[in-house]
């Protein structure tokens, strides 16, 4: 045993006892006559005592040596500080250091291993094991360990089981792309590593499981967008004999407990909001309720004018933003330009300035007057002193751009607060969506997503408007999780297939299991999935969830540590039946 | 909600309550006018009755095309049984049908869903869905869930932080064969899926997570021997400022307790054992010491007379069987042809009858006398009605033979009891093992592995006499988990590598980021990592781990039921900038 306490251990009442601790020298203070060292390791930070007339001379001697994140090993006494530090709970003492041992040098870091770092990010993730030696870092990776233990507890209190499916399974070209792997044993033959343990959750249900859940790795090969990974962590749930309704009501006595016995907060029953109402009212699926700027739809109070910019339109839509009446010309100019940014894309935008004096002033006073405005305030909910931004062009485009824009707003006037939350069910999502690109329809869920019963007939006339049992549930505005009902019998979930264009033949390929499954007697079922580095970094406050992973991914899918992926052999390849085409001229 | 209790909750203190209950027809049995269904879900059976005075006609009628399989829904009342069954827990009621549903009809299975299947191994995993209907393989899999979630708590108790570990990492020639992901957006390159987290659980420490475990698939693309799954499951652990002596308490801590609390049976501190012992005494480093037949080396008091085999055999070593003196020619006839059998290889045996009367009848009484045999039967321990059994020839291969035949003999004689649990540190193993193939030395557990101190110098004279800080966990002739101390400074980390035949630059390219993170101020620390499937199938008492995975692999690597590997797209191919180059005739 190298050490007898840890470094985040000794308090007033351990005074005079003999101590062994071993950890990082975190900085070193040469008096001459007297040296501090703080020793840092998991738990905290002690304060050595180096003393020319306590301390053994060369012992002092080598104590002038230690550099920055030198591994050592000391013996010493626990002392009473003259100057205590309240703002560490080891701050009442230090040890006066008999003895000491190096147990590692280390060359001076590349960055500061402090909470505030000089390291940038590329630095950080090269050398992420020094990275993960500060508290910022560690405690991410400590708090996941912590969320990811309570979900077990909550789920394992409730029945369920966690079982481990397969890594190795089968490419599907439904959905995003896959990770392949090539089989030795299986010339010319690929695994996949799954997107999600989607079918293998809903053959557990039709096994008799009832009650299944997983925390998994999922794998998508995508072109990644900022703080996505090609791999990513599930909460993967599923149950048998279930509907809807018991699957929100299990949710969110998940998502209640975590948020209770991890931060602390006790929320109430979780507010519902159909899909369509949620795009209505705030432009998106995952809206964020901390806070209003509810969305107001002012065709009718708007398109009697000559102002040809509304009249033309498919939607006017406005918000009122909270005190924001009082923004100069110049604050309103660059609210313009944020929302015609590519990134948003509007091609402009009107605003009211709703004066203290009851009277409005607006970008539009030559085509609408005062009665006009009055109505928009009344409509958007505007008070004195509030900005109405009102936006226009084709309905989805425009929710878009004025929910970035509330979005916006909600983070720039701090209503956004990372110790609130705000969790939100939206139901009744579209079964299926259109893509323009394809030309057809594609599953909004996934194909396994059972459609609103009474709903079927609408699939032959009109497919876009059939509702599905699926679900989101929304925390802070991010989507935490999804999850639906799931079709169970053969006949609809081949109808489906059929109307996401796959063949017969084709759908036997590849799902031919699960079908033959729904032959033998399988139960109604439905699940959800978490996000869990999504959730994780929500619970703690924070909007990205790199450094809530270990060794995360760079954006071109790159371990910049290991510096991986990188070439294999010749021989390797051989053995795999396989060669590679790529010609670049360097790679 | 489809139930308003399982089919394993009602009692006789439910009498007279309406319930609800779903779940698969177990079996009908149809008396005219009385009807029972066996209602079956993961929690147990419940006994329907339809009766022709108190359940409607049209039910009645209904309930008579109820096959196997079909998902029904029932309401009904529950009343007492009039012949009790005390072999299931609701076997005091049963549930008189109101009215039913039929959730999902079901094709006939294709084996009985029964305890006992009259299903083979290949048509159940084709099917494994309604495979794991049945109660021993549903079992297995909640048993692995617990014994997981009891890992999981008591790692936790004790402090340990559950990390993740990324899957797509690089590959390493060293070790076995890598599975491998090319890459779409790093063209020509791949990812390697991880043999384990060594070097992240490594790296942790350096980044000084103190304390680590996970719950964690690996992947390794060997030729599958019987019981070898190309992805398994570890329990990975690390710990930093430990020596052997910590590593050991702590999991030895970890493991009397999940037989304390999966088995309820109380185990004592484990013996230890040295890897040399274990080779001698039992001719194996993972022994099964629930029961003796020790080896007794008797090369001294056999090669003193005129018998060759002896005389110029490397070792001579004997068992004493015991009870085994009664052996028929033809049963001792019968026990040397197994030793014969190429999986033994053993060219003959040599057998001593201990015969009640003191005396003894050998296969070689023609070379040793009375006094010789008595000799080696002190030597061996035999008794009076015991047989020794002895083999000779070249050390390791004879030992291997030996101790094949004793765990033979140990299952036949019913030595090696399912609810008995012998675990063992078996310690100091060699560091370096010689591969006769490539004429080079390989590291015996991996090159991380830190030599035993004081034996560095014999590396440069005799490597192979090197011992490491390596320990494995045995339980009843299982190694169940194994580890190290590892290196944590460059410089002998650079040495192993030197000795494992990697050039520098090898060295470099492949553990550079290793190498470099031991400059910047690595602690001591070492690890252990258990196999979950095998731990599992062991505290519940069994020999295969095939039906503690929901879904595994068959001896080809193949998955039967989703019939993966398959072929993919030449798109997928192309994108991923590949071509296959395999030229069977049909694959």
């Amino acid at each position: 045993m190298y050490r007898s306490h840890t470094n985040g251990e000794l308090r007033i009442d351990h005074l005079n006892q003999e101590v062994t601790l071993a950890g990082w020298v975190q900085k070193s203070r040469d008096k001459g006559f007297i040296i501090w060292v703080d020793l840092r390791d998991r738990y905290g930070i002690t304060q050595l005592v180096f003393d020319a007339e306590r301390t053994p001379q060369e012992v002092m001697e080598k104590a002038r040596k230690l550099n920055r994140e030198f591994v050592i090993q000391i013996k010493g006494k626990v002392i009473e500080r003259e100057s205590k530090n309240k703002a560490i709970p080891t701050g009442e003492i230090e040890v006066l250091v008999t003895d000491f041992y190096i147990l590692n040098e280390a060359k001076t870091p590349p960055f500061t291993i402090e909470n505030e770092t000089d390291g940038g990010e590329d630095l950080r993730m090269k050398y992420r094991y020094l990275d993960i030696r500060r508290n910022p870092v560690k405690d991410k990776l400590i708090f996941r360990s912590k969320v990811a233990m309570e979900v077990r507890n909550y789920l394992s209190k409730e029945g369920f089981i966690e079982v481990e499916t397969p890594y190795l399974i089968k490419s599907t070209p439904e959905g995003a792309r896959d990770f392949v792997v090539p089989s030795r044993m299986n010339g010319g033959q690929f695994y996949a590593l799954p997107q999600s343990p989607q079918t293998f959750k809903q053959l557990l249900m039709v096994g008799g499981l009832d009650k299944y859940f997983q925390i998994v790795k999922c794998f998508r090969d995508e072109d990644l967008r900022a703080d996505r990974q090609p791999e990513f962590t599930q909460i993967d749930c599923e149950m048998a004999f279930v509907e809807q309704e018991d699957i929100l009501n299990t949710f969110e006595g998940l998502t209640k407990y975590l948020i209770k016995n991890i931060n602390g907060v006790e929320v109430e029953n979780f507010p519902r909001m159909t899909y369509d109402e949620a795009m209505k009212t705030y432009g998106n699926d995952k809206p964020d309720i901390r806070f209003g700027m509810k969305f107001a739809e002012l065709n009718e109070v708007t398109q009697h004018k000559d102002f040809k910019v509304f009249n033309e339109a498919e939607l006017v839509v406005g918000i009122a933003v909270p005190s924001a009446g009082s923004y100069s010309r110049k604050e309103i100019d660059e609210l313009i330009k944020w929302v015609q940014r590519p990134q948003v894309g509007a091609k402009g935008m009107v605003y009211v300035k709703c004066n203290e004096d009851g009277t409005f002033k607006s970008s539009v006073d030559k085509f609408y007057d005062q009665d006009d405005l009055a109505t928009w305030a009344k409509l958007t909910g505007a008070k004195a002193g509030d900005l109405i931004c009102v936006l226009s062009g084709e309905t989805n485009a425009t929710r878009a751009q004025l929910s970035a824009l509330r979005m916006e707003l909600g983070n720039r006037l701090g209503l956004r607060k990372a110790d609130e939350f705000a969790p939100l069910w939206v139901v009744d999502f579209p079964l299926l969506e259109w893509d323009e690109e394809t030309k057809r329809y594609h599953a909004m869920h996934h194909p396994f997503t059972s459609p609103k019963a009474e709903q079927l007939p609408l699939l032959a006339t009109d497919p876009g408007a059939v509702k599905a049992n699926a679900y989101d549930l929304v925390l802070n505005g991010n989507e935490i999780g999804g999850g639906s009902i799931r079709i169970h019998d053969k006949a609809t979930q081949a109808m489906m297939f059929d109307y996401l264009g796959f063949t017969p033949e084709e759908a036997k390929a590849q799902f031919g299991f699960l079908m033959d499954a729904f032959q033998y007697g399988a139960p109604p079922h439905g699940g959800i999935a978490f996000g869990l580095d999504r959730l994780v970094a929500i619970l703690g406050g924070q909007e990205s969830i790199r450094d809530f992973i270990a060794f995360p991914k760079n954006n071109s899918g790159r371990d910049v540590m290991i510096d991986a992926p990188a070439r294999i052999d010749e021989a390797q390849l051989k053995e795999l039946h396989l060669a590679t085409t790529f010609t670049a001229k360097e790679s």
